[in-house]
């Protein structure tokens, strides 16, 4: 079993080509679940979607989010309606969050919701939230502390931001297996997602970093950066909100206390004598995957220093 | 203002027949709510929203319920992710659902978000749920007591019928207005609707059939049968359910408490006398609507009564 912590849209990329080049069952993938929300009182776990819908052959790879061909009259008619649309929500993603809302709603676990959409989907890889508790990222901006949803979607990522917490954290346990495959795994891979708000609410969670810490697997990570910009999204400038360096540098400081290796774009390969100064292994590599070509390319050189 | 008891779709009808004649904003509409249900976590008011959508234009006459021209993507990946799909939902339909519910989960009355709905489509009418407060109507068959829509739709009125209940009704109050409504009309016209799980819910909930009965208003209906069938759906069915006659008759016996006229088919004339036996004065006409020139032909004949 390979134990992979991710984001929504890098880490989808490296999942889909592990899923290639291994038995997608003998991957556990546990998802960051800061980045949840509640639009038109429906429950929305974009980073478990984007990862599910990846896996289940339905993910639009274009647009990053949501499902391909997916159409909009639920959207129109909410906001014809009078509801705020600047959440976008495809019909068949609608589905999806009409569905876990309602099992939530009944009392069930979010990880058991999530096997239960998983499984319809004919997906063999296991899929588990970092945790049942709800945990919300909040970004502290000019406009005040707003949700990641709000600043990452509403407002493109576009304000400053001197603060980031994750609300709910302190009293969230991981979700049922987590720790388990974090012991169990013969490797831990952590995806190229935002290191703040991807997998920073991940090892937030009370007892996962500990278990990364003190398990004896290898953890090999890839670096969301290249130069002091993140292949996607705002890892840098949330690097520097918290007084790192936007650079994989600041990213192998947020891994320093349990990461064995980080592959590196090769252009910074300037940068490895001071990632191995933090006690972390470094191989450069090309980390952009655009195409499948590239994403199962560096699965495989992941999957190589596993085997 | 003229205030009009009602259904779904017998109860439409005539309603879309009334706004083409008088001006909408002099309408206040009393809707059955024993038939709303809860589909995917989903509240669904099925009489108000085929009033709401036929006052919106926006109503499907050649189905009778939902949305003209709606699609069926979100119910098409409901039913993939393992949902069971008998109860039809388009995809615009399910944006009133969507807003319904998270209103009614933010604490709003259902006479609230009824209201909203309807003003967000531009409709000048009151369209008012004849309670707030949940009442359910059960029908008690060979496979024990089932919802109205399991009846209605599921099971497509086909078992016999032994019993129906109005579950919840003791303990509900007429919604904001209701009362007021009665009293304040110049006239009230109870619609060609299902007598026992239309207009029956609406007379159970404490204090409106009183009201009806001490108004000086005339209170006008018209007959949802012909001979012994209903126009559409199964009224006659359930008069015989109750020990009432599966015929007009049976229907002026429902309401000869309070109805002062009753609008009947031509061909059942036969039946004039022993209505006027009860006390309900009768008119003969064609009570069928299947065209938009019926509809405003039988308004027309209403409200010249009135005037």
């Amino acid at each position: 079993m390979i134990a992979v912590l991710t984001g929504g849209t890098g880490g989808a990329k490296l999942i889909e080509g592990l899923v290639a080049e291994i038995d997608p069952a003998e991957l556990a993938i546990i998802c960051n679940t800061g980045d949840d929300c509640e639009f038109y009182g429906l429950n929305i776990s974009p980073d478990i979607d984007t990862i599910t819908y990846t896996l289940g052959g339905l993910s639009d790879s274009t647009k990053g989010w949501g499902i391909r061909g997916d159409t909009f009259a639920v959207l129109e008619q909410l906001k014809r309606l009078g509801n705020d649309g600047w959440f976008n929500l495809g019909d068949k993603d609608l589905a999806t969050h009409i569905t876990r809302t309602d099992l939530l709603r009944q009392g069930h676990a979010l990880s058991a919701v999530t096997a239960r959409i998983a499984h319809a989907l004919g997906i063999r890889a296991t899929i588990l939230p970092m945790s049942d508790q709800r945990v919300e990222t909040r970004v502290t901006t000019p406009l005040g502390e707003i949700s990641f949803q709000e600043f990452f979607v509403k407002q493109r990522w576009s304000l400053d931001v001197s603060a980031i917490r994750y609300a709910g954290v302190e009293q969230s346990r991981p979700a049922a297996g987590v720790l388990e495959t974090i012991h169990n795994a013969r490797a831990i891979v952590i995806c190229p997602s935002n290191p703040i708000t991807s997998i920073g609410p991940i090892l937030a969670v009370p007892g996962i970093r500990n278990a990364l810490r003190s398990t004896g697997t290898p953890i090999i990570g890839v670096s969301p950066l290249i130069g002091s910009t993140a292949v996607s999204g705002p890892a840098h400038k949330l690097l520097q909100a918290v007084g790192l360096e936007p650079s994989t540098l600041g990213v192998a400081v947020c891994y320093r206390d349990f990461l064995k290796l980080l592959f590196i774009a090769d252009d910074d390969q300037h940068l490895s004598r001071q990632i191995e100064a933090l006690g972390v292994g470094v191989r450069t590599t090309d980390i952009r995957m655009p195409s499948v070509p590239d994403k199962r390319r560096l699965a495989l050189e992941i999957l190589s220093l596993i085997r």
